[in-house]
Order: structure tokens, then sequence, then C-alpha cells
């Protein structure tokens, strides 16, 4: 079994509209000196060591992230 | 200015349906060996250098996190 994260965020060039809105609540909060705020998301999953890399770039680029938009990554964290 | 990662994942003893509906998902498009799924959310913050780590934290414990049922780590990526 390996765990594996991936991690998908919205591209530089995509709005989102989340993350400026966290990003402008701050200061109304009392919160000063964060400029910009993106916000994605992640995934953990467990799989068989029966599941190449090749397997899981797949598997981010079909149904964890949408690549018009969004930009991925994939890594293990442990074997 | 330092770039700021939060991950946000639901507590183990949360149930998490949108993970539950993408671990359901993959089989039946032909990924196998894929045996849990959790979807959780990836903060990028970019923060000036005042910005300490506790106040990030409390920023993470109040605006991004929801810690009744959401764990969060906190990790500066680059100075």
């Amino acid at each position: 079994m390996a765990r594996v994260v991936v991690d998908v965020m919205p591209k530089p060039e995509i709005l989102d509209p989340q993350g400026q809105a966290v990003a402008k609540a701050l200061p109304r909060l009392g919160f000063q000196g964060v400029t910009e705020v993106r916000q994605g998301k992640r995934f953990e999953l467990e799989v068989d060591d029966s599941v190449d890399d090749e397997t899981l770039t797949k598997i981010a680029a079909d149904l964890l992230a949408n690549t018009v938009i969004e930009d991925f990554t994939v890594r293990r964290i442990d074997a």
C-alpha cells in the first residue's frame, strides 16, 4: 500500500473567487499582511502497490482535476 | 514575502462523501487498486515576512478550517 497526495489548484490565469473571498475577509477580521490566497483541493489516496505512476496521473487528470482550469501534482508520500 | 501552504483535511472519524464518491467512481471507470480517497482543501497564501507562525495558525484555525470536523497543517514553502 502507498499513500498518494494529489494537489489540484486553479491555474494562475484563472480567477479564484473562493480564494479572493478569503483574502478580502482577512483584513476585516484583523489579519494584515496576507497579499494573496488561492484555494484548491487536496486528495489523499490509499493505493495498492500495483498502481503505477502513469495510472495515478491518469486518475488525477481524468477524475480529480479539471485540466482546462486546474493544474495538479501527484506525489507518493510513503511506500 | 513567503509562500504558505495550508492543507485542510476531514478528520479521520468524519465521513467524507466527496472522497467516497471518487473512490466508488474509480472502479466503474476502469481504475482498480485505489482503496480509499479523502478529499480536503489546499490553500496557498502569499504573506509578508511580518506575519508570524502563530498568526498563520490562527488564520488557518479561524478562517480556513472548521476545526470541529477538519484537521489542518501549516507550512512555509519558501522564505
